[in-house]
């Protein structure tokens, strides 16, 4: 089943308009060639309608943020929403500032989405409203996360994929456990973003299934991440990881997901 | 005659002005220090027009625009213009707002540019002042596209650039048709944005050669995406064929490109 | 001695806000990875206060600037004077423009910095406080580049680093000359900045020995442009450079830096 997202995806080759950051453009549009859709950048409140209105999804992330950006944010969003694209938030480091905070706030509210991708601390920043801190327990943190990424997707309507040592990905129904990755990916700049990208050309070409299409890209991500690792050599660090992560989605195909994507589900 | 481009581009080792966008500025970046030129990036108008006068050429590429972006691409082509240093246009994605489209008009009525550079669509944008559709048949398409190269080229005065399956280098006159290149350079972001920063350099150092410089940075670029290709192993994805192609340019001797050059003209 | 800055580094694991340019953001957000720290990237007045509260140390890079990037750099800084964590400043192409200047002498007359780092037409502006201009004779250019470093130093009270053919690193009383790094180095764009931004790490994890640190990371720096210079293969150019410089900074021990730091001490 996973393998005919990719399938789709390939075939259909979704044109995604992100609205990322200057850290990780570069790599999240790379990325998206890779995986057979394409990408067009913009940013600018004249004319992120007109781009969201060519293309097929839509990636909203919200890192190295201002004022002018974020009204891009919100303009592109509700676009989506009225043309019936998906649209994909990010919400990188939300508990960082008040500025991130109040953006998530009216994101959140004016526009649906059909996926968050956040790591812990940023979903259930979302939840609470507030900054969340780290529980004592490890066990216990994570059930939090579940109930965290649970509630958050049944009051937005969007699938949730946390991300960390297990990934999550729920519908605020099934909750799909990934244990795919590799602990290196932590080491690679904008490997979120990336993946965020990724979860946004997968459900742009499978719009009527979003939860596997989530769970693809979560899975196809993470292996690419085994992969990538299992090709490095003694010299090799993080810069020729993030090259090879990248040529793994290149050469990422149906059957290769099929076959290595770890997960279990929880109904 | 295209391996005297490279060895003054190498001798004189031009610094170039590029207002770049955020997604291939490293790219570009590092593609012209690898050519033997280097690069100085500025983007806001109460700059630009300093940094331009320290400058041997400018490269404007409108990539990711916002109104502060655009005036900043004005002072510099005008000043560029008034100490007669030689300035080129990639109007990277012209069509997709109507933003990009006025930026476009301003820029070609207010800056005379020595060379501009854009796939089919962009040019036939230019050329039209409204966005083109595909043809029905290639053939007349292509057809379409030389004629629209060859009529911006007259109206300009710039050397225009088509690239596409068949790249096109014309003053409006001769017409050159690089046949270099390699399909898995669409799969490289930026390879556009980098080809135009090329050309900014070898036209930098060979001020009185505009179409002969153009036609060698089209051939170098393509040139080097071939070489590129010949270095990739199973392994390697769209990441690693960036790496080699600007690894490429970095070796590109007067003699490589003598040799690889592969193109026809028409006059 | 210098073995002892990189493992408390890795051991404390500094997060780094940088606020930094669109060129070379990404490759010093993987540098900081890479050398066991992490970066936060803000670069908005309405942030950066915050950011900078939850970070152990900030580097800025005045590179591509504009008004409300400079407004940034003041408000980070200034907290950060206020929180007692170190600031570092790369004064980026100070001498390009007037704003630079502006900029840089608000940045020194506001914000006091644990280091600058910048080549030696940089250093020589920020104590000029006018564009400098080269000397006739190589060896009196470097009497007066070391000079400028230690007046420098002394005025602001900040460790200053030169870096250039021979690197050099002073309190205004102590020299250090480095003789690490290779002169392909000058073909990857933004290795200035990313040493700044390691700069950065290690004197925030060693915030009482800020000239070990700073000479750690000059060192370090130029050992592995070195180790990733051994590396090279024939096709190997620039982009591969980059990528085994990165490389070789995440695989970096206190032990390879020990046995491969090369420098002279002058008091």
């Amino acid at each position: 089943m996973l393998a005919e997202i990719i399938r789709q995806n390939r075939l259909k080759k979704p044109l995604i308009h992100c609205i990322t950051n200057y850290v990780s453009a570069n790599d999240c549009a790379n990325l998206l060639l890779g995986c057979g859709a394409s990408a067009i950048m913009a940013d600018d409140p004249e004319e992120v309608a007109e781009v969201t209105t060519m293309c097929d999804g839509l990636v909203l992330n919200m890192g190295i943020p201002n004022p002018r950006k974020l009204e891009a944010l919100l303009i592109a969003g509700r676009e989506a929403n009225r043309l019936g694209h998906p649209a994909v938030l990010d919400p990188v480091g939300v508990g960082s500032s008040a500025l991130r905070q109040e953006a998530a706030r009216q994101l959140l509210e004016q526009v649906r989405f059909a996926a968050i991708r956040g790591n812990a601390t940023e979903i259930a920043t979302l939840v609470c409203g507030t900054v969340a801190h780290r529980g004592v327990d490890a066990d216990e943190q994570n059930d939090a996360t579940e109930a965290n990424a649970r509630q958050l997707a049944q009051e937005t309507g969007a699938m949730v994929i946390v991300t960390g040592d297990t990934d999550m990905v729920t519908d605020g129904h099934t909750l799909h456990r990934v244990r795919n990755g590799h602990p290196m990916m932590r080491s690679v700049t904008g490997a979120g973003c990336q993946l965020s990208a990724l979860v946004g050309a997968y459900i742009a070409a499978n719009p009527n299934q979003p939860l596997q299409a989530a769970l693809a890209a979560v899975c196809a991500m993470g292996l690419c991440g085994e992969i990538a690792h299992r090709r490095l050599t003694p010299p090799d660090g993080n810069a020729s990881y993030r090259n090879y992560i990248l040529d793994a989605i290149y050469h990422l195909t149906p059957e290769i997901l099929e076959e290595g994507a770890n997960y279990e589900t929880d109904c």
